[in-house]
């Protein structure tokens, strides 16, 4: 009897020297970050001095030398490259567009969605039918839509408590509303921007690009240009028509690169476990929460450990992906490449949604019971920080293609409070003036967090 | 056996189908905000049409007429103005401030703290001494402050994962160093701004007015101001002089209003259920989210329910409290009313601390177990809306004195995310286009639903 007591003491014992000892790294880590944190600074830079770093572009690979070099600053283990080949869309002139009221011409804020075509160089001008779903393209087929400009206005559901849902809701219209109009024979495609917010800004976006050749131009609008479009032509009918003019096109693929920094692992140098977002962004701004924060949140989860000087079990990469908004080469490359090293990864975690404040991570593809261990062994020790929300579903476009290369990892979606994402995401108003310090800094510091969690702990 | 499993089974059913009813009603709730709420119109109307509104001011009256007038239309049982004589502070002409270093004379971004007396007409000019804490005067001693300038210069400390936290460390340099200095004779006071961010903007708020006629100006500094004089202190030391000059004055109390919503209890009418924030602001912007969002947010949950067709057990009031910024007196009102009138008050909500992301609810002064009974009945309720931080201490300003006068009231503070908080805090930066839009609402929402809760079950 008191041997097992006392087994049982001592088990009690560890296990609260442990949770002590974690309790009092995440102090240190969160310390680190809120007194030293240097990725706010960072991402200054990448927005004001570089700025936008649409794939293929150069100031992407301004990006890429300068996310290097960052690293390198930082005396990591290793920094390095992985070369990919990406698309090359450029935007052209600046698109214009109206709305034809009779002898009015009202100017509306448009921009070509990103690997759209360009207009005939005289531009479009057709008539419009407005549509809510893709469903109605069938019902309307080639009698209603030839020789049309198709414009898709579903707003979004704001019923939604996570605005992600209602981008992934709203989203079919612009991904894949063009290619389904261009089959009617539609002239063009305008799009409702992607966003709850009443603003006069287009936010852009990838569309599906078919090989076919039968692809037509394609742009987004303000919501307020969308709501008037949609009024007058309640009121107007066949009346209204509209105007625009793109000169977008797809050049060669281009050579770029994913920029990767490592801390090596003391055990298991074999092992890894990594953390990422995508350094490339859209051309309309300068990419500051799509994705600047997480890649300066990502380089920053390193430089925090590497400043407490821990030492990490396994090896601890950070990623800047290239090309996830119109492509996601880098991350297939960074999987492809992973599988080919044997390279075996234990978990990975995505920042690709805002650098606001966190509320948590996504895990995808755990089963409940694991999901309930980790609930049970480190929500306790996240809460403190605003990072407790641990649920299931997650993972990110960079980091999926892990999934299958290199099996039995865990993918995490970090979880920042998605209520203000939309306003900016793929806009002009991406900019580094609507980054919050201390958001950016405890995002960074939960990710430092988690990583020295797993690092220490595994996933049993 | 069989009856006491069919009662066991019954209450399940009663209990489960009682959440599911709760669980129901919420998902109305926010569905109404989400679709149709109208506090950020409101609150725009606020913001832009009245503008500031400190206390005793005309600017103040028009916010209580039109407050009433807004209450008035969205048809509640009873809409009533409660007399308060409040201060009357103005600040006069724009305040002016220079560090003198030699022959420069550096700019610095000023302005008076709130119940401040006026520098003499010609201005003040004197060698600065600066501080960190209030202990620190008293080892300086008259010898070592009389007739200089004190510059009170701890920022906040980052490491607080709230931000309420630092600013209540940092809090007595402004609210109590003023007075403090003034007994060693001190010839001004310049605090740095109680921000962590790094700009500037001088962040205002109320100091300690002696009745004794000993007072002596004092002003608030911006944080870029703050670190330059410390620099040049630290490099020239007494060689460095500083300038400034406020006109503030205070002028006889002046008649003003809280401003009541009531939806009648339709079993205890003579109990209540409050939520409330205050009209009152401070004078150098618009008083966004310091306090437009929580009066917006308290009238906007009675609206939800009206709009709803609920008919409360109890009472349910919106309270918008007169001069929380500098006298308190709407809230001591308040309490006394409710006492004299013998009303029951069973919760009180107070939104005070801007209208940003929802996180959960603090409550004051309720026994551990109660809090966990709250938790595990209203959780899992609230989390799947982000407001499920259920947790010890609350209260506010405005509902504190409640406490004596209806004993037996449960305080309670609504906790939105405190990150950006101190960025606009009594700045010239709080104004309505910082507030945004489904932030403000899923806050109102919130408290329609804690308010909804406590009707239904109390706190038993």
């Amino acid at each position: 009897m008191k041997l097992k007591l006392l087994l049982l003491l001592t088990a009690i014992t560890l296990v609260n020297t442990l949770q002590a000892q974690d309790s009092l790294m995440l102090r240190k880590i969160y310390d680190e970050e809120l007194v030293n944190g240097q990725c706010y600074q960072n991402l200054h830079y990448l927005c004001k001095n570089i700025g936008e770093r649409l794939s293929g572009s150069p100031s992407a690979q301004k990006a890429v030398d300068w996310g290097k070099k960052l690293m390198e600053s930082y005396g990591f283990d290793r920094v390095f490259l992985q070369p990919v080949m990406v698309p090359h869309w450029v935007r052209g002139e600046k698109e214009k567009a109206e709305i034809i009221d009779g002898h009015t011409r009202i100017p509306v804020a448009i921009a070509a969605l990103g690997m759209s075509v360009a207009t005939p160089a005289e531009s479009i001008t057709a008539g419009v039918i407005e549509v809510h779903s893709l469903k109605q393209l069938d019902t309307l087929g080639e009698a209603g839509i030839k020789g049309k400009i198709v414009f898709f206005n579903r707003p979004f559901d704001p019923r939604f408590i996570e605005t992600l849902s209602a981008y992934g809701t709203a989203g079919d219209q612009r991904f894949m509303g063009p290619s389904a109009a261009a089959k009617y024979g539609a002239a063009g495609v305008i799009v409702r921007s992607l966003t709850e917010s009443l603003d006069n800004y287009p936010h852009t976006g990838a569309t599906l690009h078919l090989d076919s050749g039968k692809n037509i131009p394609a742009g987004a609008i303000s919501t307020i240009a969308a709501n008037r479009l949609s009024a007058l032509l309640k009121q107007k009918g066949d009346a209204i028509r509209f105007y625009f003019k793109q000169s977008c096109r797809q050049l060669p693929d281009t050579l770029s690169y994913n920029v990767v920094a490592e801390l090596k692992g003391t055990e298991n140098p074999d092992k890894f476990i990594i953390v990422g977002g995508h350094l490339d962004s859209w051309d309309l701004a300068e990419g500051a929460h799509d994705d600047g924060t997480g890649v300066m949140q990502s380089v920053e989860a390193l430089r925090i450990l590497k400043a407490l000087g821990y030492h990490p079990k396994n090896s601890i990469r950070a990623v800047f992906f290239m090309n996830e908004e119109n492509g996601d080469r880098g991350g297939l490359k960074y999987a492809e490449l992973a599988a080919q090293n044997k390279e075996v990864h234990i978990a990975a975690i995505e920042t690709d949604l805002g650098g606001f404040t966190p509320r948590g991570f996504g895990f995808d593809g755990v089963s409940p019971a694991l999901l309930q261990s980790i609930n049970h062994n480190w929500k306790k020790l996240l809460e403190p920080y605003g990072s407790g929300e641990l649920v299931s579903g997650g993972g990110g476009t960079d980091i999926d293609p892990l999934k299958e290369k290199t099996p039995g990892v865990v993918l995490i979606g970090y979880l920042p409070d998605s209520q203000r994402y939309f306003d900016v995401h793929h806009s002009a108003n991406d900019v580094f003036e609507n980054v919050n310090k201390r958001e950016l800094e405890l995002g960074a510091a939960s990710m430092a967090s988690l990583i020295y969690l797993i690092d220490q702990h595994g996933f049993n």
